[in-house]
């Protein structure tokens, strides 16, 4: 079983992510489990403005988008600001939107079959909106979203440390974050099993 | 395989709900398929405030609990005012959210292995943030939610028809709501066939 | 100036409040600065579910309703539950809708020139996006939000701690609710002064 | 009076703009009220991911940041991209977080006394969840959100025509930006003569 997991930070490398830190957390119990994961830190790629898979002029979604569809899981992990996901996690789901009208041999939109999950940190609160907002986009395109395949750090009220600054709260993140990978590969190995086919007219 | 339906609608009965109207072709799709669908709409109940499965003094969220208890599939319809869930949709997910603590004989939280859907209608613009609200608030709570697993029918700019008005658009709506059925139907066979499991420690 | 705060809390009095209890410092800010406010725990009334100032059947919102026209500062206090505005707050909204289309005596919506202000509390993280919710529902409206009107105190990662649990953060909240109520009263004065005018066509 | 509008479209020029050409109805009629305004076209520029006001590297932000220092008005325009503002939108929120810890020479917030709005555009439903998230973000920063002081161009159900192929409903979008642009430089004038103070402590 394969996994890709966009990691959404602002920072470009190598400057430390705290979404880095705590995405390993799922990534690691995904492992355990089997699954073997390719990670995007997006922001060292030139993932250009659009909603087609390939915007191109150096363009490099092309190859996250060779990555999820050869993968049965996908997982954004995203910071926080101003209580949204970031820009960069916004342009994922921007170029994701062009797989609505991509289909296998069966007529199928791509996504369907896979599955979807979130990992959010933040220096303030704001999690519960980011989940919202990433998982109606992943639904929309076609992925299935297990219950409960998420995990988040945020903290409040108002601005306070980063993960990575405290070690206050890991405890429940990545136990949240090691059920997320759990019902990530259940549902994907359900899906597998009893695939679901492609829409009415 | 059984389905529960509530509509959350602010019209007592015998008004026309438009909601009801969109969510009977989403009842028919999953009845073709063999599901049985138990329709509440929740605005003719006493749903009182609360967090509790039961918050006593002639509260009927019991008997609503009882029936998504016994359901594989959980509809919420709702229409959309200022462009959220309704005020009945946000009561129906604040009693779901009792359901976090329930657990069945192998520990798992009672939505688990239960799929969500959602339908929306509107007089103007809403419907992606009303599916995001309460996508996320199913999946929180345990459930787990298809790919395309909704419709809507909501138009803009601005204040216009409700879905009763008019026929515009209702093709769409009905279609989607058709995929929306039979994704629900084939993850919730492909959930009861390969179980997710109770949340690793 | 006078000022209206709706706690939409979901308990019934005399149940301790969270919210009321972080609500009690804006409003005393206020106080400070010459406001006297009206608080209404919606709750303890029968707001019927409805798009209408009046909807009849010993429905209470009307002398809420009353109060509001007779204020310059409108406040609106909710816990978070599930990420969202409680039921509470969503009705709320739903029963300001109907303030669209009444006008004054120069063809003005009745909210304008008039300001808003959002409290929340929580025992998890939401609060941004509950702000976002209830902000853009009395932009809608017509009430003006001036800038950082609003406080909250949610903590996370996971469920915690309630406001009344504990001391942690209440300086944060508080101090933040000074400031909210020191922009409301200014912005307030600078639209009675200066009001806003009636739409062009 | 000065205005800085930001145009969030995901397309370079000289590609035709929906965003732009709603926008422009507000800025006549800002215009027409005495308002100067500068467009920026964002994506034309390079503004780096980050939450400073100059990130280096050829970062293009920091004449954009200028620009609103100077303006007392800022509207951002969008389209919609699965329910949400676009990257580019959030890329901007992102830079306009640095403003926070701006502050004038009378210790107040650099966004305080300056007032914001927003235009939308999408050939889907979503405008209300973008307001909400955009004028959430500007008031957290420190701007003043007048009433009513937003224009949507959105239809729905399913997706459709985009505001440049067909005139359906541009006449309530460019009534309610002239209401809009009203709004926006009445609240500007009324801060200008009347102006909030530093926070209390």
């Amino acid at each position: 079983m394969r996994a890709t997991l966009l990691n959404c930070t602002l920072k470009p490398s190598p400057e430390e992510s705290n979404t880095a830190s705590l995405a390993a957390h799922v990534v690691a119990a995904m492992k355990s489990r089997g699954v073997e994961t390719e990670v995007f830190r997006l922001v060292d790629l030139d993932i250009r403005p659009g909603v087609e898979t390939d915007m191109g002029d150096g363009d490099e979604w092309p190859r996250v988008h060779e990555s999820i569809l050869g993968s049965d899981i996908l997982v954004l992990a995203t910071p926080t600001w101003l209580g949204h996901p970031s820009s960069i996690a916004q342009r994922a789901l921007e170029r994701l939107d062009a797989m609505l009208s991509e289909t296998d041999d069966q007529s199928r939109p791509v996504a369907y079959n896979k599955v979807g999950g979130v990992v959010v940190t933040g220096n303030e609160d704001g999690a519960h909106h980011v989940i919202a907002d990433i998982v109606q986009g992943l639904v929309d395109v076609g992925f299935t979203v297990p219950g409960q395949a998420w995990t988040y750090w945020n903290m409040g009220p108002g601005p306070g440390p980063t993960y990575s600054d405290t070690e206050q709260g890991h405890d429940w993140s990545q136990m949240t974050g090691r059920a997320m990978a759990a019902n990530l590969v259940t549902v994907a190995q359900a899906l597998s099993a009893y695939p679901m086919q492609a829409p009415p007219d």
